[in-house]
């Protein structure tokens, strides 16, 4: 069928195009680059891997369930492997904003295994035989349960293999960092000003516990990911699917990525909503919003180096200034803080378009795909890239640190309950308006004496409860 | 103390300051009424009340750690019951736009507690004697671990006591829904066009099961807030807190509530973050979204009567327009869909405001406090009037929905195992073009003959797989 | 027609109903208030007061084109003034989450403006005669053009009345800050590093800067809030208003407001959409954006007393922790941030709501316009609380700010011209690793003698270009 | 310099690093490939060009100024269109996530040029001879100035070329139905409910209004981006550029682009801020909340075929579906819709990014370029894809159209003006109950008589103004 040179004719429902000779798509991922020349995002690997393991899965359970020709699920098989590891990756080529159902990739994918399939058992690519990319590479599917079941296990894998190794490795270097600096005595800073002392170590302490929660919400938004739509068909009913056909791919899907992926009990609410994607974005954008707090605290206690805070240092990576010599920037917390700003973004985008399907199917699958994978990865990467690179090499500045706690005012409140509120106040205040120590004040006030100043303003021992 | 008539002299560390005499609140509240004139939206009632639970607990903590006086402390704690019970709600006038700490809050709590308490025993009223506001009622606390606790003591009764069961009353009346309408084969819709039949009953089975997944998410965000951060004290090293308050204070409070709080294991992330509570919302948002699709589906299938789809009757409940008589909206949709984008906005903003907290305190606790209560009154309260004045008085439109069945082309999917994807895409383009119906088209094809066609296409039996 | 003590039996086409004998309002709104119990956020009052002019526009207009009585007419134009000063309030009593086409508040004020008209004639209250609400104080409009055009009155109202004043007075402030501190001259920051210096004035002008730009901004939103739906009546073909209604309506409202308000050229456009809210809104948000920042800065460079930047002192407006004595805090920076984290969260919530309309009718009203009139109060309030309670009372600290300026070492910078960027890099790694001075370091390398250094390091000339 | 085969050493204040001898880069872009390993999203190619722009307007200025040798500065030129025209694409391979103030990819430019220009020259590559990065490439520069100049060029010359031709051309074809459709009557939709009758055309020309706003609301937000902040070098204040350079560097980006670019006035809110940014992403916002409304109802009005709507027939593109044989689908609303989620997401992005700048330098600078820039392409291309492939191609069903019309209740409106609300309400009522005509309803009533009906509901009259 091979026409002009380079060209191979595809067909389907609408009639024949041309397709480049040495790709394996055919007509309707053609047909789909021709009609969306929109932007120029193209759907995410994980994406397609997934739905790799999606058609695999499928072969395997209707050669299981006898539907399925063991020749030819074989052949699908084999060539959903090799979507699987990347080898096909130059012959997915559809960007995100195209059917709100993933329908062209999802045929993309049906066309690609399908080719290759054929020519592996020597047909004729575009022949549709003896492999059919609907009667067989899609046979007891739709893309309606197809494309969220990739979503579902794109994610997942995504999660498991990514987001999570990298906020554990996040986590332990800040828990390191806590127990390094546990008994480094500092000033605390509310509202930003100063407050009662603390030590570094139960600074950076918050800051792990921030990340092992984040890393406990992850996992508890993960089983709602391992439902998956498959078995649903075209509205939810598995009309053309064979009974049995939903919970035997599961349990493959579940045999190939060692995660423990299930049918999910309503296959009208698998497909017609992704309520289980946008609040599993809840997770990754209270991630976010976690490390939003941690990145900028640290810039913050890394300022300077002589006018700011300077009660950190951070790792000097590259020159920070294309004019000022010497500089060097937190250049760590600012890739942090811009992928958590990307990321509370996408949790609007995600649940806008989450929000907004109709009926018996969500048609912003693409979209809600896009943005959860880059939501993951990015976070991934970020957690990985600020652990080696800043959060490791962090350094306590002792001497500024000393300095700083005991120019202090609010040492005063150690006071409280040996001359109460009002009289540790007067201190404070006189002490501030005259620039003297708090002792000077206390003592000029008549309300203590020396000796009493110093048994009762201990800065270690203002770092925990009486 | 009472100076010009109707006024009372109140003092802090400020000076002295006038307070209506009719008043419980202090100088400290009085001065956030001057300073803080913005907006009107004051603190949710339910966030005083729980500032109530918190002051009592925390007298109940300190009277059975030997450091309050018991006489003081049982005046205290009768005060506060005053405030759990609403009975003093006129006595806290401030907005949410003051302190990010909600320290005036805190302290306006302390005043009137305070003030009560010094009524009820005898005392002259901003006299601070024999109950200090500071040295008693907010003794060994901290307005930074005092109205994170309010806060989250606050959102979990609510949830408790508002949302869940207004979900769950939602969830029956879905749920009695999909059993009413098992039986009602209609058309399937997706993308917006026909699709393959299912049960109306299956389709509100979707609805249900968002709900009860909903409920589920709920559920699972209420753990992170039952962390108590009372103890941390100023900074979360609990200065001034006597070892065993803030246990102590967790156990008061389960008690109380009958909810099980315990103390937060690492008070430095309870203070400087609300995780917990931009977490929490994320499941409001979750829900924000499922009702937005649900609400949105049922104005449509009930659009009409008739030039819309017209598949169920709404409850007529008001009239709808002001010039177009007898007709009737689907206002109940309105209000619910209203409250889903408030509370999607609501997300955004607490994620702002969680991201955005210094060292030691995040000072953006009352605008999350504000939101989150918001969110979940909007989302109870929609539920229950959804439910009530809509959602059980839905009815099925049986004679349209077989019509509209009828009418439809895409029952041709039951073809594709018989005669193939390509075969059954020509029927159905046939009989689309020529305005025919598939059984005449198919014959017309000579794919098929009438008898064939009547033995496969059932649609009472394309509602579930093979 | 008063039945049981104290009530009124009031009618529409639903039946008869019971309404509290001194409300003015009638069955409609009663009936609302029956079937949205949905939280407690009321109509804001400027939403009302503006139905008040648009019910006397709309009065004054019928009664020029000769369709409504005139005794009827200034019965009504008197009631609609009551309305228009706030002395009906109390019978406004209706929610924010209502029909979305804010149809029962439109009913609201045709029932009390019908009702107090008829009760100024004589008449029986709840007869509708000889005011009727449709016929008589309705003429000629729908909900669907009075709501949206109500919206437009308010908006503007309130940006031109409030909002506007409270920027010009911050701008003030921030210009004379400017002006005030134009000989300063202090270290920057970027990347909240060391930078070059500039001064303190120059720094407060960039924040003057961006408030007239957001003042130019917001002005530039109102053009599109002159235009008015009112006439298209109940799907924007202007059915049953008579020719020439739209015109002289939006005549009167200029003339009542003193602004220039217009008729919207396409009607459709102005029931379906609130593209121009929307729009509004972006530039609130902006305002946000830039108050977020300024009022970080200002808290940023405020922050100590003793272990912060400190660079400038904020007024002390009250205590600031109920536990640490003397603390003062940057709360007006608090509130104001608090202020742009819920501006910038409305955003979402008018942007989802504006473009979830369906056909003919945006029914997302109420919550667009409680949003974008929640956002107008906010930011105009916090504005002038900002202003008066911060701004005004900042303070230079000149010993601090010139001891941080002489220990910087991005003052190297003015040596690039000189040596080379690559050399003076050298001198300022050896200062900032050795701890020494610029000049020693640079001595020490024998890039430059002492002489050269004090002639071409002046931080006051390095304030501006070359 | 060239080390192991295919390598080149490569130096900045950091010491040597190797790169690959067949690329331009030098060592600050070396060690950000190193530093940031996060996401895959390059820095968009309109930003890469806009520095091109930028460096050879530089260039040119500083050998007007007399501060640069012409020979050196025409190689710079020569290489910078090299970087106008995408010829060293190639050479850009930086991500978004990196430092802050895109530092590193305004050295990436810096390096390649100078390596390009050495190169041109005669020069050995990596040896900064002679043509030195800092010193020419970027002389009078600070990336802190130079990136921002480079966002707002890029944003404005895709806005003119991109964006505001499609808006046009999607504006053009909506405008042409609203002329082809002017004469259909057809029933309005309220609440999704029947209302009152409209034409299709003038449906169609509140769609084409609301892109004509949009349009202008685009071009207003132009002026702000038209001011760019170079000249102020590090901070804002100019130091070590040329007085002068500012305006003459305006003057020849206004030259290069065609476009109307100045200096801007303040140059500390230029550098500090993105508020320009920010607002004119508002216009985005606005337009994809205006899109998402047209593409919902254009898929609405075409639902069907049989089921449905089906008032309009849009174009067949593609096969809809994988399983459901002859279905098509509206994906062209369905990727534009898509589109808008993702912009009004970008909305809450850019925000953010905006608001969490410190003191002289807003340090989110490559995110907002990102999202700015990916929001401008998607609506551009969403534009353009949905125009050619949707809009142009919609046809009227009339046939369906005049049923739904005739069949419709709302018609009764008609009769306010004749025999009041009340009694109108009072037909419709009884016509909905008993299944029948209107007129058959109102004569039954006794309250019209047939030719009375006749006379006073026409469809063709109720579109507009009695």
């Amino acid at each position: 069928m091979t026409g002009k040179t380079g060209m191979r004719t595809e067909t389907d429902s609408f009639g024949p195009i041309e397709v480049a000779a040495d790709r394996y798509w055919g007509a309707q991922t053609q047909r789909s680059l021709r009609n969306f020349r929109i932007g120029g995002e193209r759907m995410p690997p994980a994406l397609v891997r997934a739905l790799g393991i999606q058609k695999k899965a499928s072969a395997l359970a209707n050669m299981a369930l006898e539907v399925l020709d063991p020749r030819l699920g074989r052949a699908i098989v084999e060539a959903a492997e090799e979507v699987i590891d990347g080898t096909l990756a130059d012959h997915f080529p559809l960007v995100v904003w195209q059917t709100g159902s993933g329908t062209q990739t999802n045929m993309n994918a049906n066309e690609v295994i399908s080719n290759r399939a054929i020519e592996a058992l020597g047909g004729e690519m575009g022949s549709k035989k003896p492999v059919h990319p609907n009667d067989h590479v899609n046979m007891g599917q739709s893309s309606n349960d197809s494309f969220p079941t990739a979503m579902h296990i794109a994610a997942a894998e995504q999660i498991h293999h990514e987001l999570l190794p990298a906020l554990e490795h996040l986590h332990a270097a800040l828990a390191a960092k806590a127990a390094e600096f546990a008994d480094i005595v500092k000033i605390g800073r509310t509202h930003l000003q100063d407050a009662t002392p603390l030590t570094l170590g139960q600074e950076f302490s918050g800051y792990a516990a921030q990340i092992a929660y984040g890393i406990e919400r992850v996992k508890a938004s993960l089983p709602q990911l391992y439902r998956l739509a498959q078995g649903g068909t075209a509205v939810g009913t598995g009309l053309n699917a064979k009974t049995g056909f939903a919970e035997a791919f599961a349990a493959e899907v579940a045999s190939i990525t060692g995660l423990p992926f299930v049918t999910a009990e309503n296959k009208f609410e698998a497909l017609a909503t992704h309520d289980a994607l946008v609040d599993a974005h809840g997770s990754l954008n209270t991630l976010a919003v976690s490390l939003m707090k941690i990145a900028n605290d640290i810039r913050l206690l890394g300022s300077g180096p002589r006018c700011g805070i300077g009660e950190i240092a951070l790792p000097e990576n590259e020159p920070g200034s294309s004019i000022m010599p010497g500089k060097v920037n937190p250049t760590q917390s600012e890739a942090m803080t811009m992928v958590c700003a990307q990321v509370m973004g996408n949790q609007t985008t995600v649940s806008i378009a989450g929000a907004t399907g109709h009926f018996e199917l969500n048609v912003f699958k693409p979209v809600i795909a896009y943005n959860v994978l880059q939501s993951i990865r990015l976070l991934a990467d970020a957690c990985n890239s600020f652990t080696d690179n800043a959060v490791v090499g962090i350094e306590a500045n002792r001497e500024r640190i000393g300095q700083l706690l005991n120019e202090s005012l609010m040492l005063v409140t150690a006071l409280n309950p040996h001359i109460g509120y009002d009289n540790a106040a007067k201190i404070a205040k006189k002490a501030h308006k005259e620039g003297t120590t708090l002792k000077q004040a206390g003592v000029a006030l008549g309300l203590l004496t020396e000796e009493q100043f110093d048994q009762w303003v201990k800065p270690e021992t203002m770092v925990k409860p009486r």
